[in-house]
C-alpha cells in the first residue's frame, strides 16, 4: 500500500477534536500521526494562505501551534495580536480534525502534509504560503499526476468560442498524457475538466472549500466525476464553504502546483490573471490562448500575453513549452524508479500492457483485475515515471522505458 | 522650395536616354542631376533588392555603373557574370531616365535619391539593398512622414475581422499623427490605407510597380486617392509592372521605412510575415494582431508572436510601443528645427494655427491660402518635425513645441 492512502482515522488520541497533542518528540509512526491531526486541525482554523501563520507553523511545528492557538493559558504564537490569537483561537475550538479525517476517509479520500510521499513538492515553492495540508478525492497519486501536469483557467461566462478552446486543449494534453488542473467553476474551468474526462485524460479539481462542498453547486454532478475519474483536491476541511478570498488563494495552488497555467478567455482584471501572475511569479509558464481583439473577453488575456506570457494556439505548442525542462520529464529519458518500488496495483496494470503495441483502459483493466477508474490513474502514474505512454487514447510501454528496463534486467 | 521637389526633367544631357553620363567629380548642382539621371536609369536596369548590384553602385558610384552597364565596350562591373552582364545591358539599351523623370514630374510627383533633403535615412540601415532612388507621387515630405509611421500589413483574403481591425488600427493611428504604410493590395492592406483616409491621416503605399502602374487594377481609384491625400512610392520607374521577386522585394521597404510593422491577419507562410521578419532583423518593431486560435488566417500571427512579435489590440499599444524611442520622437520633445528653416508653405500653415485650442484642416486651408491636400500634408511634416500635435482629428500647436519655440525667442 501507498503511503499517504492510509485511513488516518486511527489517531485516537484525539477523537474528542480537542487539542492535546503530543510534542513533536514523540518517536515514529505515532508522532507522524500527531503532526498529521495538528495539520488537519489548523486547516479549520487558519485560512489559506496566511503567510504568518505559516511562518509560526514552520517556527513551532503544527502541533505546537496548534496546542498554542487552542489552549487559552498558554503562549500566542509570536507577533500575534490579541484579537488575532482570539479570533484563532475561537475556531480552535470548534476543529475537531478526527471526525474530518473520519469524514475524508468515508469520501474514499485522505489528508496528505508535506513530507508525504503523494505531497507535490513544488508546492513548497510557496514558501511560508505553502498549504498546511491537503485534503485529497479520488484514487489518483497527487504528486505523480501534478508532475505532468497544466492549469486551464479562464472566464466563468466564457463563450462559446472559449468553452471550444478549453475543451479543446484539455482533450489534446490529456491525449498526450497530462493532467489538467483548474478550479471547477462554471465556464473554462468546466470546459477544462469536461475536455479532460471526455479523453479519458487525468484531471484535478483544485476547490476553494471543501472537498466535500460542491461549489458551484451546478457542478455537483461534475465533481462526482472528477472525484472518480480524477482527483479533488482542497486546502479547506470537509464540508468548509468558499469565500472570495479563498477563491483568491486557491489560485496560488493551482499555480504551485502545475508547471505551467494557460488562460484560455478573461476579462481584463480577472482572477484568471491573477493565477497565471502567480504562475509567472513562481518560475512557471504563463501562456494565453488569443481571441478576437474586438472581444472583452479576450482582453484579459491580450494583456497578459503583452505583459509576460506566450501566445499558445494548441496542446502541442503547450506541451512543447513545458515539456521543455528535462529534469521535470521523466517520459523523456525513461523511468526514474525501478520496477521493485512501483506499487502491486501499479505493477499490475504495468505487467498487462502487451510488449508490443497499444492497448485500450478497457482491456488493460480486464487483465489487471483491477476497476477501470483504479486502472486509469494508475497509467497515468507509470506514464509520470515514464514507464509507459499514451498516444491518441491508447497506452503502450514507453520505448526508452523498455530499453532502460531491459538494460538494468541484463546489464550490470 | 523644398529639395526634392525641383522637376528633374532639367537634366538635359540625358535626354537622349542613352549613357552619356559626366564622372561624379562634376562639380556642384549639375553633378547632383548627373547622378540622379543615373540613378533614375539604374532603376529600369537592377532588380530591386540586387544587393550584388548594390555593392556595385557603392564601389563605383551610379554614374560609372550605368556607363559600365550602357556602353557594351566598358569593362563589366566586378564579379559580374557575362550572362548577368548581357541582360543587364540589355535593359540599359532600353533605359529612358529623362523621359522617366519627365513622367514622374507630369503626375506631379518626383525621384528622390540617398543624399537628398526628401531621403528617409532609415533606408540605410537596408545596405547594399537599399533602393537605388524611390520615385514618388504626392506633396508631402516622404522623410517627415515616414519618421513617425507604422506598416500595417496582412492578408489579401482577410476576414470582416480582418478588414475591420485593419481599418480601425489605421484611423486610430492616423488620429494620434502616425503615418500609416502598406502596400496597396486588397484585403488588410487596402483597408489599412481607407482608414488613415477616412481619418483625414497620413498613409505611404510603397507599390511593387511603377507609380502609375495601378496594381491591383481594382484599386486604381484608391490609389488615386492616396496620391492626392498621401503618398505613392516606388522603387520601379514608372510604367514597370510588378512580379513575384519585386513584391517580396517591396516588403523590405516597407519594413526599412517604418518605426515597425503590425500584421493583422496572416496564413502562414504569408508574405506579411516576411515584411514582419525583415522588420525584426533591421532592428524595428514587430507587432501582431491575434485573433481567434481557430482561424487560419491568424495561424500566421500567432506563430509570429510565438516567435518574436509583441501583441498590439489598438492604435495606443502599437504608439505605446514604437513611440518609445525617443531620438526619433521629435513631437516628444518640442521641434527639432527652428521655424525659420520651415519651408515657406509650412511657415504659412503653421502661422495659421490658433495661440489657443485647436481647428480643422478646412479651416485652417482657407487661413493660410493652400489646398487642402498640401495643408494636410504640412500638418503632418510639422506634427513630425514637433510644432504641431492631433488631437481627434483637429489640430493645434504643441505645447512643449510654443514653449520651447518661446523660450528660444524670449531667451538668450
Amino acid at each position: 500500500m501507498e503511503p499517504g492512502y492510509a485511513p488516518h482515522t486511527t489517531a485516537a488520541s484525539h477523537t474528542a477534536g480537542r487539542a492535546t497533542a503530543r510534542p513533536c518528540s514523540t518517536p515514529g509512526g505515532a508522532a507522524r500521526e500527531t503532526q498529521r491531526t495538528a495539520r488537519a486541525a489548523l486547516t479549520r482554523i487558519l485560512e489559506p494562505g496566511d503567510e504568518t501563520a505559516g511562518r509560526w507553523v514552520r517556527e513551532m511545528g503544527p502541533v505546537a501551534l496548534w496546542r498554542a492557538l487552542s489552549d487559552e493559558d498558554a503562549t500566542p504564537p509570536r507577533g500575534a495580536s490579541p484579537a488575532k490569537t482570539e479570533g484563532l483561537r475561537l475556531r480552535a475550538a470548534r476543529a475537531r480534525p478526527a471526525a474530518d479525517l473520519a469524514a475524508v476517509t468515508a469520501l474514499g479520500g485522505r489528508f496528505i502534509c508535506p513530507g508525504d510521499d503523494e505531497w507535490p513538492g513544488q508546492l513548497d515553492d510557496l514558501g511560508d504560503a505553502r498549504p498546511l495540508g491537503l485534503w485529497v478525492r479520488g484514487t489518483a497519486n497527487l504528486r505523480l499526476w501534478a508532475l505532468r501536469s497544466v492549469a486551464v483557467v479562464g472566464a466563468r461566462a466564457c463563450t462559446d468560442y472559449g468553452a471550444h478552446l478549453a475543451t479543446t486543449l484539455s482533450a489534446g494534453l490529456a491525449d498526450r498524457g497530462w493532467t489538467v488542473v483548474s478550479g471547477a467553476a462554471y465556464g473554462v474551468d468546466g470546459a477544462a475538466h469536461r475536455g479532460a474526462l471526455a479523453a479519458d485524460g487525468a484531471t484535478i479539481a483544485v476547490m476553494a472549500s471543501g472537498v466535500d462542498y460542491a461549489y458551484p453547486r451546478g457542478h455537483t454532478e461534475l465533481l462526482g466525476r472528477i472525484a472518480e475519474q480524477g482527483l479533488v483536491v482542497a486546502e479547506l476541511p470537509p464540508g468548509d464553504h468558499p469565500t472570495r478570498s479563498r477563491f483568491i488563494q486557491r489560485n496560488r495552488v493551482i499555480a504551485a502546483l502545475t508547471r505551467g497555467t494557460v488562460v484560455v478567455e478573461a476579462e481584463l482584471r480577472s482572477g484568471s490573471l491573477v493565477t497565471a501572475r502567480r504562475a509567472r511569479s513562481l518560475g512557471r509558464f504563463t501562456m494565453g490562448m488569443p481571441g478576437p481583439v474586438t472581444s472583452s473577453l479576450s482582453a484579459g488575456v491580450h494583456q497578459l500575453l503583452r505583459d509576460e506570457a506566450t501566445v499558445v494556439t494548441d496542446a502541442d505548442e503547450v506541451i512543447e513549452l513545458v515539456g521543455s525542462i528535462g529534469d521535470l520529464a521523466p517520459g523523456r529519458r525513461g523511468p526514474t524508479l525501478t520496477r521493485d518500488l512501483l506499487d502491486p496495483v501499479a505493477t499490475r496494470v504495468l505487467e498487462a500492457l502487451p510488449a508490443q503495441g497499444s492497448t485500450d483502459v478497457g482491456r488493460l483493466a480486464e487483465e489487471a483485475g483491477t476497476p477501470r477508474e483504479v486502472t486509469q490513474g494508475k497509467l497515468f502514474e507509470l506514464l509520470s515515471l515514464g514507464f509507459v505512454q499514451r498516444c491518441g487514447g491508447h497506452w503502450e510501454l514507453a520505448r526508452r522505458a523498455e530499453a532502460a528496463d531491459g538494460s538494468r534486467r541484463g546489464g550490470a
